[in-house]
């Protein structure tokens, strides 16, 4: 599955609709990025989101906090961003480090404004199908689903992985397509055996080839949002690429979809924050 | 499994907690419950748990909609009890009517009063294991899974259900103790076949008798949440008691550990907002 060219459709119309808010209201969509402290992997993240959010007409407004920045702290800087009617997304990189309780600061982030999916609001909108944002790479792994006409109603579908932005959010958006769903962790006795039954296997642990190939059913769907050192995936591509019926790459599977559905949900708080129609 | 034995201990416990609040604060816990419209087995549930409420030392305030109330009343009534001193929990009878959008009236209930575990931020905090409170029949059924010593971690946990107070946060709180937890609903294709393999089945449907007894694995747990006209629950007990190490008749089971939580919970928010440390 094609992660890559999935996400420049997406972005390319994400990039549409920024100019046409442009256009119409005279203000360009923005998006509010937060770093605490200055770990480089982090700072790249975000420097690439931004140029990214550049690329496709989107402002972007930097706040780099230093690393000995308190949670109140935190939280004060995210309130204001949230009330700033300039802001429409608001994306807190993380982790923020120990000393943060992080989510207390994922918490004073607006639920119109979070872009990146990670409150509680969100979570419970994406579990009971409500309207709100969706976390980027859950959401990403449902547009690839969509865009490879991947039928879940009834299919089994088992999620490695139960992390509150990652797993645990695929799984409810998988339930809520009325598939079967089955969420496999650390703790889980047989994790082989339960591969083995599943239709669609959502690989999100970040542990290098967990999932053996011989254990994907033939003609299942395999999507594999691990990113481990050495561009390795949670899956064990080359063997379950022969069994697989459909399954993404690393890189270029999911990864880029993560990116694609920050933008388009920042476009998409904007219009609605300025009052535009959704379409 | 006695449900309704340890339900009774449960509500002596936040009886005898009540009244320690009412002797130090001078104040009593109180539920309050709103009702809309005129439904005789709404009224009759209401009714239940005042007197439940009642025996146990707990205060409740009923207040009784009209059937015409409109949801912008409905939420009227249910921000002002939010910021009502004098009240530490509220239930809201549900289903409310076709007319009231019951999750914006949930979702008007402070989450520090939202004793029946109703609200998104209380299914979040379910999901994520942070501090709030469950849903009142999942968190009953957790109580008895650990009054009866029922290990779970690393167990397959098949939740059949998937409704907003019953399912989801059951699967979510099992998940969390460390469970593998499968999600089957009215679009699961082979319902037999899964259930053949739990080693803990919560059955939350509401269908009489859906869960064959001899798909139940010997040895298995099963909790029957479901309750059908002529006391019938979602599992054909007499088949799977032959075969379950542990099962919860139909009434007796799940039924009464549900109001017990309702009570502990209330009895829990009012030490809170009293200031009174958690014990």
């Amino acid at each position: 599955m094609d992660g890559a060219s999935l996400a420049k459709r997406i972005v390319d119309e994400a990039a549409a609709k920024a100019a046409e808010i442009s256009r119409r209201t005279g203000t360009s969509p923005c998006l509010a990025t937060v770093l605490v402290g200055e770990d480089p992997a982090s700072a790249t993240y975000v420097r690439m989101k931004r140029a990214r959010c550049a690329k496709a007409g989107i402002q972007s407004r930097h706040i780099g906090l230093p690393a000995t920045t308190t949670t109140a702290e935190l939280i004060d800087t995210l309130a204001d961003l949230s009330s700033d009617p300039e802001v429409h997304g608001i994306l807190l990189q993380h982790p923020c480090g120990p000393h943060i309780d992080e989510r207390a600061a994922f918490e004073s982030i607006a639920p119109e404004k979070d872009v990146d999916g990670v409150t509680m609001h969100s979570f419970a909108a994406m579990s009971f199908a409500l309207p709100g944002f969706v976390s980027c790479t859950p959401g990403g792994i449902m547009r690839l689903l969509e865009a490879y006409d991947v039928e879940l109603a009834g299919k089994h579908a088992v999620v490695v992985g139960r992390s509150a932005i990652l797993g645990k959010p695929a799984g409810m958006l998988l339930l809520a397509k009325d598939a079967t769903v089955t969420y496999c962790h650390s703790r889980t006795t047989d994790l082989s055996a339960v591969v083995r039954e599943a239709d669609v296997v959502v690989a999100a642990v970040g542990r290098p080839r967990l999932i053996r190939g011989e254990d994907i059913k033939p003609g299942a769907v395999v999507i594999d949002a691990g990113y481990n050192p050495g561009n390795v995936g949670d899956v064990d591509y080359d063997t379950a690429l022969t069994r697989a019926r459909l399954i993404t790459p690393v890189p270029g599977g999911v990864g880029p979809m993560t990116i694609a559905v920050l933008l388009a949900q920042t476009v998409e708080a904007a219009a609605n924050q300025l009052g535009m129609q959704h379409r």
